[in-house]
């Protein structure tokens, strides 16, 4: 049977901006990796009506409701309060806690303080889950038909817990069910060109489900199959995978979770590439990306950020005369830049940008977002020209994602 | 009247282990702000059920309801639909909402695709707010006692939409308490140093509220006053604000919320300076940092990030004989190199790093972690040793960090 779960997460620092709740995320990892869905994370204060609420709902709709945090030993840990409240069950001191606890205590030269008493309590008929790590003790009621878990807040103190006395548990019950995900890295395409482009294919299957994130300059294609064991999960990905490669070609750059830079990183290296970058509007951002990865010296060997006419005669060798000629921002002052930084590294690819990222230094004729990005090699040098949407940051990031995609198209295909 | 609020995260993804919602924590701090509390937190995914219940439940508990997310183009972008279904509104195609996101593609030289045309269905009565930095305009719907608030997903357009076209009107909506926030950004000192230093003195005040946040390399020391009304909570601000600094001294690099790069751009203008850098570990992340700020042309001339030797003399000129005889990872050479680049760019101030990032190329005298900043003005040249931990990541921006405040202090104090 598959089952849902729900998440509560509760304390009133997380409705603050300091604080933001991490542990669903971990645990939305590990229900995912034995086939049990999240139907939705609730997140509450330390309010008794409002916490109420939210388990009434998560009982409506999820087999399993995991609860973190308010287990503590203050006023204001309601969760074991409302929880029995809600379940009709009555909450009773067990002196067999109270002592687990007491000892704790105890056995670090201690004396337990008198509001630790109030995590003794226990609803009727549930089951303790010892705390390694803390005082908190968890617990687990089997009700009806659903399974709730309470855990502590702390990751150190409910990760383990829920490792080593919850999973094999929900294994069990989850029985049948696993889940796989694969995620598309694309490139180069927007996202509703893309949607168009594959809608006609993933719209064809509820399994697996087909997710489409757009973040800064990239696109995920997330798919998630579900089956009865994960070598099933596993093939109704390849199959949808392959149709979605079929259809999108090579504006997908990865299939395993890599990162542009570290494909062409890892491409450059395979082919014996060695690569030089000459950057103005994006400010060192290319080589800063490129020697993100360890061991980027293999094929990194330098570069020039020209921000004045004057490194950019100087350092570039690009003649002065074609700068004013031709402008600043132009397909041959990024060619020259690009041969220029190849000749003085002896790189054997040469990659520069040129352009206005805003948000002045626009004109009519070249306006924000107006780049050439030149490549230069042994046998031809090319520029090519893009006109690029967004703010400062986001033109410069999208320059410099063009920038190592146009390396992997070129010479990594 | 103290206003209270509920806010929607709208995504599958959101409820995956691969993304994790950040705007609810941003909306949080910019309602506090303006003394509004947020209720409670609800995430659910692209399902018009789930959403359906969620929107009802919100409704009955807060006066505002903000949701982000799901205002996309394509089929599972659900948003819209459901708030309309559930407050009983018909949805109808806005041609002037249309056409300017037709607009919108064709002044970039595209066409829009055809779904697009979703995003300009308006439920009736509500509000559209143009969207400067994507193709999806968010609404706001007045629903008998209600505010609602629809948003897009992408922090990048919610943020500014938000800010623009939301706080104005929130803000009139909640007469009353008002809450004020100032932040000191502290680098160089650790959480622990500095947390002795100050908990005396914070300790004697409740109000206003103190939270030590650590991120990278920076420490953030927030501080939140309650009062009445603005001028006595930014008094109170003012108060623990000067003692503190009066303890910390220049560690704190900004009390208005600029970064480091914002703050050294600021001063290098306002002195005259000019500044160029010559990078090996970095990799340009320096370079990419200054330029980040907009109008950095003032005073950043331009870089080299040099990843070989060759490029090192080359470039910038360090003498073979001294990489050989010092090591690449040297004082002698992050001096020469931050006199190369001044001299070839002919900044007033030239800034060096080499160092050693990792993982991999480490030695037992030149352990993964030394790092090498060299500074050249017209006077005098000089080197400081960093041992810094951390991956590689860390590392480098930590080398950065470091670089970027030896200017301030030196240069700008």
């Amino acid at each position: 049977m598959k089952l849902t779960a729900d998440i509560i997460a509760i304390g009133s620092e997380l409705l603050t901006p300091h604080r933001t709740d991490t542990n669903s995320l971990w645990l939305t990892e590990r229900l995912n990796s034995i086939g049990i869905e999240v139907m939705q994370k609730t997140i509450v204060g330390d309010d008794e009506q409002r916490l109420e609420h939210a388990i009434r709902d998560s009982l409506r709709r999820s087999d399993l409701i995991i609860s973190t945090g308010g287990l503590g030993p203050t006023e204001d840990d309601v969760t074991r309060k409302v929880f029995a409240r809600v379940l009709g069950r009555q909450l009773t001191l067990d002196y067999d806690v109270l002592e687990t606890i007491r000892e704790r205590f105890a056995s670090r030269g201690y004396q337990m303080a008198p509001n630790n008493e109030r995590q003794a309590l226990v609803p009727a008929g549930a089951t303790v889950l010892p705390n390694q790590n803390g005082s908190a003790p968890g617990l687990t009621i089997s009700h009806e038909s659903k399974f709730i878990v309470l855990l502590p807040g702390p990751p150190r103190e409910m990760r383990p817990m829920f490792e080593d006395q919850i999973m094999g548990e929900l294994e069990n019950r989850s029985r049948g069910t696993r889940i796989a995900r694969r995620t598309l890295k694309v490139t180069g395409l927007g996202e509703s060109a893309l949607d168009e482009l594959i809608a006609p294919i993933y719209g064809q299957y509820s399994n697996p489900q087909t997710t489409i994130l757009f973040t800064n300059c990239e696109i995920e294609v997330h798919l998630t199959a579900t089956a009865d064991n994960l070598s099933i999960a596993e093939r109704l990905l390849n199959e949808l995978s392959e149709k979605l490669k079929g259809k999108v070609g090579d504006y997908i750059y990865s299939t395993a979770g890599e990162s542009i830079e570290e494909v062409v990183g890892r491409g450059l290296a395979e082919k014996g590439h060695t690569i030089a970058t000459a950057e103005s509007c994006t400010g060192g951002l290319i080589a800063e990306r490129i020697t993100e990865v360890p061991g980027a010296s293999r094929y990194f060997l330098g570069g020039v950020v020209s921000y004045t006419e004057d490194v950019k005669t100087k350092l570039l060798g690009v003649p002065q005369e074609m700068i004013e000629r031709r402008g600043v921002v132009s397909g041959e002052v990024a060619e020259a830049m690009a041969r220029g930084i190849k000749e003085s590294t002896g790189a054997t690819i040469g990659l520069s940008v040129t352009g206005i990222a805003g948000p002045g230094g626009g004109t009519v004729a070249v306006p924000v977002g107006s780049v050439y990005i030149g490549l230069s090699d042994d046998l031809v040098t090319s520029n090519r020209r893009l006109m690029l949407m967004g703010d400062r940051q986001l033109i410069r990031w999208r320059t410099s994602q063009a920038a190592l995609d146009m390396i992997r198209r070129r010479y990594l295909g």
